[in-house]
């Protein structure tokens, strides 16, 4: 079913590869590799030499060194569920995808040290529950947790819901195992919390989205099990109230604060009308909704007395308009419902620009209403729904078709973009927050990143990866002299 | 005062940084720029062409790229507190030392982002003064903070007393604004707690002590200002009881848990002895004593109670053997004069050697124990002083000559260090915990990295600093292709 595809050698470079990992685990036939040779949104859709599952790091760096010597491009998949295109393979049928999916092991749990080495193929709720199986926590979650792989969390530094309390993916490891483009293996596995011997080069592969090394394993960071949560969703007036709220919460609650995510009316709505199951808890509409959570380790301090008394005072204060505290686990579930609903809706009610954006927090308001006035002027029909994590400055705003003609929303994409980035970036923030790059944002990469800048990341590329062989083309666009780079790399 | 020192053009270099600086913050003359000669402990001295002091970062990209023109090598100089050598310029005269002493002042409090910018040459103690008077909170603390600059605890990724709740000065820092070694300017300030858009490259400058830019600017994350502290000193009898309590206490009390610091009986009877103040609380000698400390920015919760809680029923299951709970402010000084009076008493009773080395928390008893039966073993007139930060596996390991005639204590030192750090090494430690490599520890570094992990190291060294022009020789050994490449350099 092989055959030469984008390069030479391409029949000896699979049966190599099958070697390797088995022929059962070496794909080539076009049905086989279909499903690889997209990104999970099906933005990108390219043209693969091979897919390859390795079982072992020893594997992963075998086929990396049987690629690197070939001079095609490897493309590291984890679950495919980046939004960015940073898994799509390019178009002239020279990459191999290296999937990471029978990579799926604990490796090592020490509860006492509070760490677990796991193989970066596992999924994410998996990992969570091998946690909890330890009677320990591991934070990180996000929606796509139930197919998304550690190892892309890592690669693309993954932040979710729980960033607020225990930070982005980044801060959750302590170590890191990664085949390098030459097939030659870094590996510090260690679980350390404070190490200061050389380069911290763990966090080259953090949020380098597979383009410097494969992620093959990790050391992460695990935190007491959960034993008290308290749920509250609150309607709020104005976007000043919710920044108040927040500022309220962190100043008086902090340890605790693990959540703290806006909701606009319109996101309400959309849920009520697509999503089954979500209802208005509240008697009148609002402007705004927080579900705010409180959580702990520990028992013996209630969490039900400080929330109440959080929420006495800002209603007393004028900041909370109306409130409902989650009396059981169905109505905390109910709320969440309501915030990913939001999500699902806008998915189900027809096309919408989404842009992960970061403010400070305290630019958020004045980002989020100024810009929504700039967009309902320009293009009337279409909907702003913008929510997201307020206590991490993250902000989806997205701007949905609505009732705006399919072809002139079609035609406006970019000139949308540029309103909501130019105001993003005109208050400090990041075009980003955690989404990444991939393919889909590289020009917008060089449009707001300062020439050293990108300088750097060129120069770091090149340092660790010459040939230019690893996820080819993600972040940076692909230097002209990168096959000719290949073609002399093969012939070594 | 000037001539030409160790390359030619000296004398026109010379002019060039003072026409930069101002006459008045360009030194010399070797006894203006004696104290800049040598590391902050004197363990290395070498000699320099001049000293600047630049008072802007466009002044110090004008001085680093007439440094880059003339082909000389620039140290970057802090508050040069730092114990591995890592400011000493070299010793043929070719050096030019960057202090940033007069860049101290804060740019921006941001309290609702919680985020503060601020110039690198800030003495450490000043920041926190800063953050203090907004009603904020920053809490790198160490030894060190009333002379240590924020751009050299940047540049070392400083640990310290609050790592276990605040995490390691990576953690604690935003933005970075840097000087690249062609004296470019890389500036990313913003107060983001969400980018994922690129390489991370502020992670490059924190932790590499000056050797890929100068650290001029930096924003750090601030936290709400801390309204209550409770403190206990407590009794113990051996190290296993040690680590159940601090498991104990992470368990039931993770939120609030500040610092659980670790001094041995010989460290407390050493401060009494060389210490004015220390005293011993308890009726009894005891093995072990530890600091522990709660603390919370919200009042709601009494810390007091839980303390207690927490106490008793560690009493109860027989962990601890005695404790006192601080009543007053006096009282937690007194404790924390305990722990530091460990560390000021060994500089007093004669030599020692220090290995700031971290392992697993889980490994720590056995570390500790058997490293401490082996050196007294080969060295029974020697005495171990083995203390620190527990909650962080960080132990400073520390060998004191005590009996030991001091020609055999000398002649042992390599012998001594490479027990200590084959142990620490064994059990997947690090022998740099948060003191770094400077020039005192290359070789070690060397010895204990793989060589993936060496050469991945100086591949970003030459990305960045292709003339090995920035703070030579530290962390990495110069290679010796250095000296051509920055006369090359020096002839463009």
């Amino acid at each position: 079913m092989s055959g030469p595809k984008g390069f030479a050698n391409g029949d000896e470079l699979i049966a190599e590869l099958a070697a390797i990992v088995g022929a059962g685990n070496c794909l080539s036939s076009q049905s086989d590799t279909a499903p690889y040779a997209s990104d999970g949104r099906g933005l990108f859709t390219g043209s693969v030499a091979a897919v390859v599952k390795p079982a072992t790091t020893a594997e992963v760096s075998a086929v990396v060194s049987a690629c690197a010597h070939a001079g095609c491009g490897v493309v590291p998949h984890g679950g495919n569920t980046g939004l960015c295109g940073g898994t799509a393979p390019g178009p002239d049928g020279r990459d191999v995808v290296v999937s990471l999916e029978r990579m799926n092991k604990v490796r090592l749990v020490d509860p006492a040290n509070d760490t677990m080495t796991v193989d970066a193929g596992m999924i994410l709720q998996n990992v969570q529950a091998a946690a909890a199986e330890a009677d320990r926590y591991f934070p990180l979650s996000l929606n796509a947790e139930g197919s998304c792989q550690i190892g892309g969390n890592i690669a693309t530094n993954a932040g979710g819901n729980a960033v607020l309390r225990y930070g982005n993916t980044r801060e959750l490891i302590l170590g890191i195992e990664a085949v390098l483009p030459d097939g030659s293996v870094f590996s510090d596995l260690r679980g350390l919390r404070k190490n200061n011997s050389g380069y911290d080069l763990k966090q080259l592969f953090i949020g380098s989205e597979g383009t410097l090394g494969i992620v093959t394993g990790a050391t992460l960071r695990l935190f007491p099990a959960r034993r008290q949560i308290e749920t509250a969703l609150l309607a709020l007036a104005s976007l000043d109230d919710v920044i108040a709220l927040y500022l309220d919460a962190r100043e008086h609650a902090q340890e605790f604060l693990t959540a703290f995510e806006l909701t606009p009316r319109i996101g309400l709505t959309m849920a009520m009308q697509h999503v089954p199951g979500v209802a208005d808890p509240f008697a009148e509409p609002h402007p705004y909704y927080v579900l705010l959570e409180l959580s702990s380790s520990q028992t013996r301090v209630g969490l039900g007395d400080l929330l109440v008394d959080l929420l006495e005072r800002n209603l007393e204060a004028g900041r909370i308009a109306d409130g409902v505290v989650a009396g059981s686990l169905g109505d905390a579930q109910d709320f969440w419902r309501i915030r990913e609903g939001c999500v699902e809706a806008q998915r189900i009610a027809g096309p919408s620009y989404k842009h992960d954006v970061s403010v400070p927090i305290s630019a958020i308001p004045g980002f989020i209403e100024s810009t929504k006035v700039t967009l309902e002027l320009a293009y009337p029909s279409a909907a702003v729904v913008a929510f997201g994590h307020v206590g991490d400055g993250n902000i989806h705003f997205n701007v949905c078709a609505a009732d705006m003609d399919r072809a002139e929303f079609a035609a406006a994409q970019h000139a949308i973009e540029e309103i909501v980035f130019d105001a993003v970036m005109a208050r400090g923030g990041s075009f980003s927050a955690e989404h990444g790059i991939g393919l889909l944002k590289r020009d917008v990469l060089l449009r707001y990143t300062t020439p050293v800048g990108i300088d750097l990341m060129r120069a770091i590329k090149l340092a660790v990866d010459p040939a230019g062989s690893l996820n080819p083309g993600k972040v940076l666009h692909a230097p002209p002299a990168v096959p000719e780079r290949q073609m002399e790399h093969a012939t070594q």
